[in-house]
């Protein structure tokens, strides 16, 4: 580690993204205060760290407010806030809509004076979902998007194009130092089994013994990244002196893109290769194709993902298969914070 | 009147649109209590009815909450709730961009919750905006809309888009019954002089006597409804029984277009014949075109605007030199209720 030993505020602290930046930012050697509120976090991914000198955990709905002052914790001001509280997947944020609205907004809000009172950047989370159904291929973050303001998806959709928008009205307004992230599809361990999303499906369906569903003819195409690859993106992005580049938004995701039935196959190699795929209707609404045109992320950050997929599966299939065998042992709860 | 006499709070109360749904409201029988803060809205348009019987002020910022309480003013329980609280004009809303981004979502919110609590329907004013820098023309209310999520325009566009999400997200968890009006370019009476939109910027230099600034050759088209139409369309909406039709957003807005030429020429005519009309370059942002397509308030509502571009300027030119020979007369403040 060259850079000098920091405090920053996480708040969604104990999702799936959150976690893996949390353990990132331990091991170079920074203290680490988390937020969450567990409405789609988990309180294992708290639990990983609890033993972690460096590491506090406030459990809190940011949406109502950020409940850290200066002082607590041995007085340390923030050098840091990253914004990245939200339910994230559609089963989640449709079954949480308004929490959703609402931590895109006051959430995002609240981590902006925060960010405000202690002088510190902050990073917001956003998503590829800013793009909606694109009609741009693949999307540069110039691309304004197309997104239905009041569909079923629009709950989060246009909560991260608010969070944006006041993120920078208070870098316009205010002069805070705001960075932005367009974080696409994301996959890795510690991802929820019920996340929703191709990758939990498989290789869930694979470790149950069952047939592996594609849907349609499976020539569909996805473009995911693993996580590590993210987080090397973000810590980048974070680390980066202030200029005026840095606060234009960064998308972060892997072009690379691979059929829906490449998936299953590797999946299907890598738990048994006995398993049937089988196929089933395309739904209606589904497969909205994304792929981020990474060109400013390489230019600004010099950064390009590097974990190929057949990779990144292994591991993830790993973990989840860890998680299989031992889920008992993780602790439900660890000691909270008051503020 | 044939409806039945209401209770309706209307937030956005002393603003432009909202004095005139406040006067149509009044002369309905209804009761109404209006909400501002006068961050846009201008006490002269509360001190209009300071003398009706049945109408109510609350000085109050709707982002921080609406004090309104059943039992207040007689008991009465709300029948409608209106939520049109926002700064407007690119002038004001780029002064006061976070309390625009807020007023959208906390503010949006909490006129939610109010509708909730009294069982009432809401009723919330979207925007031609949310379409942005249409592809499209005219728009019609299936169109997504083509918007900056963080430019200089979002902290109002993405507001408004912001609203139009929680609104539906409020029908659809809570079952509120919610309507939706995109409000098109209008005019007419009290629009601030200072409002920096086309109408009152050439009004305001004829009636100083100088010439009239028209941008570029002046043969860019602009759709304009008068305000009573508008009201006419927003009373149509509130009125309407629920049914699945009604939640939809509905344009309200006047498909005809004129070019910027035509209204120098009309303001000139009505004004002083012997103006100049001096033609300055184009702004590098300027023209923007929209119409609406009003299909779905015709079928709908049986709505379509009747007044004539010719009586609106006229009525609006009158009110404006009243105005102006009269400034000092109208009350700057009105005796405000706390809740």
């Amino acid at each position: 580690m060259t850079t000098a030993s920091k405090t920053i505020l996480l708040t969604g602290s104990a999702g799936f993204i959150g976690s893996h930046l949390t353990e990132r930012l331990l091991a170079d050697g920074h203290t680490v205060i988390g937020v969450d509120n567990y409405i789609s976090g988990q309180p294992a991914n708290t639990a990983l760290f609890a033993d972690h000198p460096n590491f506090r955990f406030i459990r809190a709905d940011v949406s109502e407010g950020i409940p850290y002052k200066a002082g607590a914790f041995g007085g340390q001001t923030l050098d840091h806030v990253l914004h990245f509280a939200s339910p994230a997947s559609p089963p989640h944020y449709q079954q949480f809509p308004i929490e959703t609205l609402m931590v895109g907004a006051q959430g995002t809000q609240h981590a902006l004076e925060l960010a405000h009172a202690h002088g510190a950047p902050l990073l917001l989370a956003s998503t590829s979902e800013v793009y909606g159904d694109p009609q741009v291929h693949p999307q540069p973050e110039s691309y304004w998007g197309h997104v239905n303001p009041n569909g079923l998806r629009s709950c989060y959709d246009e909560a991260k194009r608010y969070a944006e928008a006041i993120t920078f009205a208070y870098h316009r307004h205010h002069g805070v130092d705001t960075r932005v992230i367009r974080i696409f599809n994301t996959y890795g361990p510690r991802m929820r089994p019920d996340d929703g999303r191709v990758v939990t499906n498989l290789i869930g369906q694979a470790l149950a013994g069952g047939p592996l569903t594609v849907y349609g003819d499976g020539q569909q195409t996805r473009s995911f990244q693993y996580v590590t690859d993210l987080v090397d993106g973000i810590v980048a992005l974070m680390d980066l002196p202030e200029a005026a580049a840095v606060h234009d938004p960064v998308n972060l995701g892997n072009p690379d893109e691979y059929t829906i039935l490449q998936f299953a196959q590797v999946i299907r190699e890598l738990i048994d290769p006995g398993l049937a795929i089988i196929h089933e209707p395309l739904p209606a609404d589904d497969p909205r194709q994304r792929k981020p045109d990474i060109t400013r992320a390489r230019a600004l950050l010099g950064w390009v993902p590097t974990v190929d997929l057949h990779t990144g599966l292994r591991r993830t299939v790993e973990e989840f298969r860890r998680q299989a065998a031992v889920p008992a042992t993780l602790p439900q709860q660890m000691p909270v914070a008051a503020e």
